[in-house]
This record gives structure tokens, sequence and C-alpha cells, in this order.
């Protein structure tokens, strides 16, 4: 399948220079983009000056405003305003790679009372239990299972190897990738007796005596609750609640391998990077990012727009729109601030001894 | 299903106030609590005044010991010593979610040499491998497999798509939630000259001459051992020993995404959160708790009821009883005095700077 | 099956002492080896003088250069001159765990335009999409999908319930943990303006009016290459590549819990180990080692034969031949020092107060 170049700039909404008529059949970095021999070209993404170097004549490149196309002898080329958004129109344009086919793969075992919407694909070994409803388009890929009562919105896409709990609701747009967990109960225990962990919660670190002590489970009988437009990373983890649900608003992303405990609320338009962990019960706002390896204690409330940089870890509460950094995390300024003043630290300590010495000596001749 | 308030005050060992006969169908937060159009109600969880505060008049609630249901308009309540606990007890009499058919699914591959205890479910497209042995009451969710020669107790539930190697044995009651993989090959490789990262931990750093290395694989023949009452969290994994089995004691609970190498040895009736890793053969005491995204160094000890705060970094033994902070971790009470220390440090600095400045004026005067 | 210790002497390329027709039936630690009542032996792991205070005679062992067989009162013993080298081949050796009878198991889904190569095995409800090309000898265990065009070369051994996706290519020997996803999409989005992390980055911490933003997907349309002697860890994570392909070179080995994101480049002969997370278009040398829990930010280079020791937090580029630790990471000696002033550091501030105050009192004097 191929578009024009013409075509490509207006699904871009970008300014289209040279010939329009060239036949796009994919994208490349500019070192491997140009003339296929069938005719076709593969655009070049060369969306800085440093990575249009490497351009070769008479091929067709997507440029930022401000490059000039003539400058590296282009037969067509198209002028994006945000490089960024331009690649993500570009990149869905051209990605194939979701594509199955309606129907239900005749491997899968799905119960009577289920309902799968139309145009859905269910693939192999799928497991769908009772009471569960597919929303319309959904593609749902092989050896997914998902648990009795479960609402999946319209258009999800359901990579391979996704374990979606009972009791799970999602909103329309749902996108898991593979071995995702949605719905594992919470990791929540009681000892019979007040814990160590109770008592020094309460003095900061000091303890009586030491108990022997066992733990009970307390069952999760809330869900998770998941709005539009979500998407779950690789092999992420996100825990029902203990009775109400754990819940992510629409428009959040959340990448491989994040964990969200029991009870946590996370908002809208919220970036959960790699390896992040969010504790049990804590409530992070709305459009707040966490960068890789970040943090978050439990029963702790995030702000909205908080921005965290990579493996921040968040003890407190954060106000809303405050940038952080570190561990403990602190005010980005703050913390660039302390590191400088770790690096310095040790020659701090000789300097600090010497001036003691300095200071005995002018004592002594005081 | 419903039992009635009586029954659930006998249940939780706990004080009844007035309507006993009330039937109960579920538990909600007190906001969502209350009668239901078929007469039943959902009893609120209001275990603290803060919590009461939105209870509706005519149901029915748990309230800790001290709190008064006059004063809430209640019809009737259950009145409990300890809160958590209570909830312990409540949530198992409400969990309906692990149900499961006894009997195989027509679908699952066991081997015929293969031993399935009485009255234990297996679901659909799940994989039981030769001698492998698993004891009454078992359930085993879709798509789990399980290794030659592996042994499972009484009453486990095992959840979708959880890996169980060959040569795994588990005590009774044993809980694994969705995609935990148990019995991995263990990271353990050498280099056939000693290896820089060797050169380094006899250096603390320093390093001659950088040789090419490739790494020569050490294959885990031990397997691994979990006592009765485990549970294992979403995602995690637990490789195999070497030699000996990895093991982990009685009672011990794992979060979410957690790592235990080859070889470690955790004691019994612990707690490890989400995202903590252990490296291979270290070993962990009894009752030790290690909050999300700690860390243990390989070849470490950590004594019996350690407890580690969130995102503690443990490099070197810790002795029994010791309540530990940071990275590199310390005494908790010595992290905190640090953190505060560390806020201060660029003031300090700047102070230090001046005090030179005086002192050498100071000296310029004498 | 049992081999006599004179193979095993000159399997492991090492010398013979005493009886080398003993029939080895495995290998135990010291205290748990010696003679079987069939007349075989498990050989005992003594590597150590303190290993081997507890070997018990008449029995065979390894021992390390140096070590006297005679003091020992052994039947036969293997001398190496390195010992975990010998650990390699001894495990290799006897390791039987991953056989699998060739040929595909009749429950598999396997598209009709795969190829699957000779001798390869393949196990219940394991999946392969078209055009998938498998090498001779391959190993594929239950519940594992592959999707469309994705190529695996000779002597693989994937796990239990790996998911690979569509496009990825690896060489010859690849071995995959259960759990492991190699090929999800990548964690790549943008806002259709400037947004909040793009300004951060910019200023370094400082923001304007903060606005609502909503995230567009870039979709991943590169695969996943993987060199030859690859190893992944359960349930790892290796994400696709935007345009070109993520890229892992040969001999290099995964542990658990890895996340490696889209675009990422990492050389030959690294180890990864457990829980460490690399960040988008990153740039890993040969030779490198990140101990467990060590991250590394985003379009970063970290040059040839790094190491960085557990927990280092990568934020910049890192030259070639470094060794490192901390958070952020910086040269191991310089981070060892600093960890020690920190330790002092609630005392120094102290002490400063003290000089402080001496000082104003010199000054008041002078």
């Amino acid at each position: 399948m191929t578009i024009t170049l013409a075509e490509l700039a207006q699904a871009l909404d970008a300014r289209l220079w040279g010939d329009g008529s060239l036949r796009v059949s994919g994208a490349a970095e500019p070192s491997e983009a140009g003339l296929a021999p069938d005719g076709t070209v593969r655009v070049a993404l060369a969306m800085t000056p440093a990575y249009a170097e490497t351009l070769s004549p008479g091929g067709a490149a997507l440029l930022a405003e401000g490059m000039d196309p003539a400058a590296y002898d282009l037969a067509g080329a198209v002028i994006v305003p945000r490089p960024r958004l331009a690649m993500a129109a570009l990149t869905r344009s051209l990605d194939r790679a979701a594509d199955m086919a309606p129907g239900v793969h005749p491997t899968a075992v799905i119960h009577p009372s289920a309902q799968i919407g139309a145009g859905a694909a269910t693939g192999p070994f799928v497991v769908i239990g009772p009471e569960v409803r597919i929303g319309p388009g959904a593609r749902i890929a092989a050896h997914v299972s998902i648990g009795a009562g479960s609402v999946i919105g319209a258009d999800a896409l359901i990579h391979a190897g996704v374990r979606i709990g009972h009791g799970v609701t999602a909103g329309d747009r749902l996108i898991v990738q593979p071995g995702a967990v949605i719905g594992a109960d919470g990791f929540s225990f009681v000892t019979p007796d007040t814990s160590g962990v109770e008592e020094i919660r309460r003095t900061l670190g000091t303890r009586g005596e030491i108990r022997d002590q066992h733990w009970v489970r307390i069952h999760s009988l809330g869900g998770v609750e998941l709005g539009d437009d979500v998407e779950i990373g690789a092999n992420s983890t996100i825990d029902r609640g203990t009775i109400r649900a754990t819940s992510i608003g629409s428009g959040t992303k959340l990448d491989n391998l994040v964990h969200v405990g029991h009870n946590v609320q996370v908002g809208r338009d919220c970036l959960l990077c790699g390896q992040v962990g969010i504790a049990g019960s804590s409530q992070i706002g709305d459009r707040v990012v966490l960068a890789g390896q970040c943090g978050v204690s439990d029963n702790i409330r995030v702000g909205d727009d908080v921005i965290a940089g990579g493996a921040s870890k968040i003890f407190t509460n954060v106000p809303a729109g405050r940038v952080i950094l570190g561990a403990p995390a602190t005010r980005m300024e703050t913390q660039v601030e302390i590191n400088k003043a770790i690096r310095r630290l040790p020659r701090m300590a000789a300097q600090l001894a010497e001036l003691q010495k300095t200071v005995i000596r002018l004592m002594q001749k005081g």
C-alpha cells in the first residue's frame, strides 16, 4: 500500500514542496531512505539539520519549518511545523501491525453469556468469562484472558497474553501491551496485633519489643476502572481496590513494568514511565508526569500537573504544578543545587577541618 | 448470597449493636453504603470518625471501638476492636472472586503421570508436565503452565498465566497472582578470565587493562522451594538456585514485580513490597519487611525483623531488628538526620565560604 | 544418566585426582554430596577451603587449584583452575531441564506460511504468525506467541509464555526466560503544543503557564534486532523502535524485569542485571555491566566497558571504561568519598555551627 507525497502532506496538515506525485511506501532514517527498485520512496525523517546531513539526493523527506529542501537536492519534501507531532500522524498512517481479521478464532473459549461487539477480532486460545462485554471493533490477541463481568469499550487493542481479572471496566480505545495484568489482588495484609511497621510509622524509627507476627490477608473486593484512551505497557500490573475500585483517568498512559497498587486513583492525561511504582491508596492528579523508576509511597497525594524527574522517590504530598527530582524528592531547582553541593562535599569536609585548625590557632594566638 | 449482621459480628468476633437481623449483601465506602431496593444492606466501612461523617441514617456500619453508633442514626452496627483485622475477616467472607468449578477443563493438557488432588479445578489451556503433583482443592486458572516434577500443596490458588518451572515445590495455601514466574533460570555468568566486575569488587573501583570478555552461562540445577501460606504477586519472578534451591519461607508475601535472584533464601512471615529486587545468593531473615522498590545486593545477609523504608538500597549486611532507610541504607534515625542536613547543604556551603573569608580577615587583622 | 569422574575432568579441561571410574549422577553442596545407594556419587562443589570443611570422606569433589584432595579423605577429585568457569561446564553437562521432544504439538496454531527448522520442538498452545522463520533445533515452550514476519535463529530456547511481536529478528542460540515481551510498542507520545516536560528540559525546572495537554501516540514502525547468544530474563520487556529497530548486540544477557525502551541500542557482551531500565533512544556500548536496578535516562550514551554499581541512576553521558555508582551516578571512587562524607554530614553541620559561634566570639574579642 502506498500514498502519494501530496496525500501525506495533507494527512500531516503540512506544506508540500516539490513533486507531490511521489509514491511513499514507508519511512526511514535519512541514511536508509530513498528510492526503492519498484519506484516508491521511503520518506526520510530529517527534522533537524544534523539528521538532514546524511540525506541522499533525489528522495523525499520530512523537514522542519525553516529548513530548505532545495539545499538537499530532494525530489520532494513535506515541511512540518512541529516535527514530533508530524511523527505521530506519519507513523499512525503507516502502521499496519495490529491488523487482525474480525471474528472469533475457533480455539477461543468464550462463555455463552459474554457479549462481543460487532467487528471485533478474537485470537487463538483467548478465554473470556461469564457476563463479559467487549465493545465493537475490539482486537483481542492470542492467549488473553478476561474475567467474569468485565466491560471493555469500543476499539480496544489487547495484545497477546494480557490478563484482565473480573470486574474490570475500561472505556473506549483501550490499548494494553503484552503481558500486562489488570485486576490482580491488592497487597494488603494485617497482623492480629500492632505490627512493627505500624509502630515505626508512629515513632519514625523506634521500636519496642519485637514480636512474632503473621500476615492476615485483606481481600480485594473492588475492581479496576480505566477511562477512555488509556494505554497500559508491557508486563505492567494494576491491582484491584479493596472496597472501591482502583482507577486510571482518561488519556493516561502507562509504560512497561509499571506497578499501580490497590485503591490508587490516577487522574487524566498522565504519563507514568517505565518501572514507576505507586503504592496503595495514593492519589495522582491530572496531567502528572512521573519519569522512569519514580516511586510514590502509599497514601500520598500528588497534585495536578506535577512533573517528577527520573528515579524520584516521593514520600510526602506534592502540591499541584511542582517540578520535583531526587530521593527523597524535592523541588527540581533545590535538588540541582543539592546535587552540586554533594559533589563538592568531600572537599567541603576538608575545608571545614582546615578552618577548625586555623581558628584554634587564632584563638591560641589571641 | 447474604449473611445477617449478627452472623457478620460473630464472623468478625466483634460486638453487635442494634438490629442483628439486617441482611448484608456487601461492603462499601460510607457514601455508597446503605439499603438496596431488595432490602439488603451494604455495610459501611466507617472505622474512623472522619469516614463516619458521610454515613447515611438507617444503614449498617462497621465502627471502631469507642465510636457511638447512636450518633449516626444507624439501624445496626458491628463494633470492632482492630479495624484492619476486621477488614481481613469481612473481605474474606464476602470474596467470591476465585470461585472455580472443580474438574479439569477439556482443553487442558495434563501429562498422564501427573497427579491432581481431589476437588481441584483446572482451567482452559492449562499445561501440566510429567510427575507433577497438585494437592486437593487447588484452583489453577487459564493458561498456567507447571513444569516436570513440581509439587504444589493443598488449596493452592494459581491465577491466569502463571509460569511454574520444573522442580518447584510449594506448601499449602499457595497464592500466585497472574503472570508470575517461579523457577526461571538464574542470572549467573562467568568470563573465561577475571572479569572487570571481579577486579572492581576487589579494588573498589580501580581497574587495570580493559579486555574483551564474553559470558559463559552457569546453568541452574536447583529448584525453588516455597513454604506454606506463601503469596507471590503479579509478574514477579523467582529464579531457581544453581545447586541448592532458592527458598521462600512460610507465611511470606511478595507483591507485584518483585525479583528474587538465584540461591536467595527468604525467611518466614516477610513482606516484600512492589518492585523489590534481591540479587543472587542473599539471605533475608524472618519477619523482614522491605518496602516498595528496595534493593538488596548479592551475597548479603539481612537479619530477622529488619524493616527497610521505601526505595532503600542495601549494599551491606544488616543486623537483626534494625530499621533502615536510604541509598545506601543506614539506620532510619540517621537517615532522617542526613536528609535534613542535605536539604540545608547549599546554605551550609555558603556559610562555610563566608566563614572562610571572615577567618582570613581575622588572620590579616591579627 | 551418569558420567565418570574422569569424563567430567575432561569436560572441565581440569586435572583428575584419585579414582576416575567413579560414576557421577549430579552435583551438590558439600554437606549433601557423597555416595548414593545405587553406587553413584553426587560430586561436592568445594572450591574454597571454607566450603570443603563439611566434605564427607569417600566421596568426590571439585576443588580449586592449591587445595589438597588427600586432606579431605576423598575417593576422587577434579582440580579446577577457575572454579566459577568449571561451574559453567559442570552445570551445562548436568542440565536436563529444557529437554523437549522434537515436533509440533497438535494444539499449536502455526500459520501455513511459517517455516519451522529441522529438529525444532513446539509446545502446546503455541501461536506462530505468518511468514515467521524459526531456525533448526529451536525449542519453543507452551503458550509462546510469535508475530508476523519474525525470524529466530538456530537452537533457540524460548520458555513458556514468551511474547515475541511482529518483525523481531534474532540470531542463533537465543534464550528467552518465561513471560518476557520482545517487540511491544514504544512509549512515545507528543502533545499538540509544547508540553510541560519539553519546557522543563529546556529551562531545567522553571515552567510558565500550565496548559491542558493530551498525548498523541507515535506509533512504532521499527522492529527489534537481537544478535547471537542473547539471553532475555523472565518478564523483561524490549520495545520496538519508532523507525529503525531497537537492538541488542551479540553475547548480551538481560536479567529479569529489565526494561529496554524504544530505539535503544545495546552493544555486545553486556550484562543488564535485574530491574535495570533504559529509557528510549539511549545507546549502551560493548561489555557494559549495569548492576541491579540501575536506570539510564533517554538519549544518553554509555561508553564501552562502563561498569555501574547497584541502583546507579545515569542522567548524563558516561565515557568509555568508567566505573560509576550513585544517584546521580558519578565515578565510583568519588561516590565512595561522597557516601562517607554524607554519613558524617549531621556532625559536620554541628561543627560548622559551633565554628561560626567561635569566630563571632573571636571577632568581638578582636
